[in-house]
């Protein structure tokens, strides 16, 4: 048993050996990404819009201030669809017919509920804030009471999930594999250069390892 | 005049400093990116799914099997929305509150129409295949006509867009200027590695140009 059920919008249809419902693949990509699409309806029309997010055990938490008009009608629990596609590269075949992309796709349908309790915002925007840049909680200033205020924390549990994953050389058709065209992988990911200080940082402030060090960690697939 | 009259849904309220309503800016960013996430209605229900688009002049165009479920939705003319997000950096501020990220977004809501004549489709396909990897579409194998019997694509024009950008290092308040923590910009962006060929490439295909030097082109915002 998977450990996503899969329901009639989240079977993959489509090349269904892509799909996956195990918690390891879809948590893999949720803890990779740094952004989600968030698709939600207004006025009967759909609306995506991009924001952070972080994940702990079963819970999407996403945040944003109080006067978003996306979180305003989220926090209503109206249906709300997440989406989060890693890019692993461009797949180019002998054929344009077979061009593709390597990725890692997660999608989930669900609602959002809102968390009201600062004490459970503020561990929310703890979660969020080290999903982004992990071990950076502990070096910052938290939030103060009014700054809770100004923000909206909402939490998507995770019960009806999907992932999507293409990896590996293109496959070409028999008859194409002699022509004279350049065949394979260009390996993508999202990379990160040195770090630029903000230009009024003290000298006596030094980079710490969390910032030295980053990098997004890669689980399970490459 | 913006080239995009803001709309209800369009016009950006949430910072609008960050807003842009010109071509210029709104095809920079989707000219960029590789993959974008279409929002659509099911049921009432929202679904985002990601997938592969070129753009030329203005219209968008993506494709797909024509089994797909996405293209047999969108195909009868539904709203949908589209949205395409570039990230450039983790801004890392001296409080949790005040970190962010820079990006550039592009969010289009419009509609699709199918593209029936071959040439028409053919045509659309180059579009799509020199967006993901300019200088492909005269090496490989054009698409027979079976293969575009199989292929859908669709065309979305665009006439309602809007980007929201952020860029630039972090914005603290007055007050924790000078705590003991570092603050300033990861920057981020998609990149390449070394092409992998694919292993029953022929040892006299040699590497073209549009591989060997394939970047993703960087219109205006950095």
């Amino acid at each position: 048993m998977p450990d996503f059920t899969p329901t009639e919008r989240t079977r993959v249809r489509r090349l269904p050996k892509r799909a996956a419902y195990d918690k390891a693949t879809v948590y893999g990509i949720l803890d990779e990404g740094l952004v989600c699409s968030i698709g939600f309806v207004v006025d009967g029309k759909p609306v995506v819009i991009p924001t952070n997010y972080g994940r702990h055990d079963d819970v999407l938490y996403i945040h944003g201030s109080a006067a978003s008009r996306m979180l305003l009608a989220l926090q209503t629990g109206i249906d709300l669809c997440v989406e989060v596609t890693l890019i692993d590269g461009l797949v180019l075949a002998r054929s344009a017919f077979h061009h593709s992309v390597n990725y890692r796709s997660a999608v989930i349908f669900g609602f959002a509920r809102l968390i009201d309790d600062p004490a459970q915002k503020n561990e929310a925007l703890r979660i969020i804030t080290e999903h982004i840049v992990p071990g950076r909680w502990d070096s910052v200033r938290w939030p103060s009471e009014r700054e809770l205020k100004a923000t909206t924390v909402l939490a998507i549990p995770l019960h009806e999930a999907s992932a999507k994953i293409r990896t590996g050389p293109p496959v070409d058709d028999p008859e194409d594999m002699s022509l004279d065209t350049w065949a394979g992988v260009v390996p993508a990911k999202l990379s990160f250069a040195a770090p630029i200080p903000d230009e009024q940082l003290s000298s006596t402030v030094k980079l710490p390892a969390h910032v030295a060090n980053y990098t997004r960690r890669r689980n399970g697939h490459k």
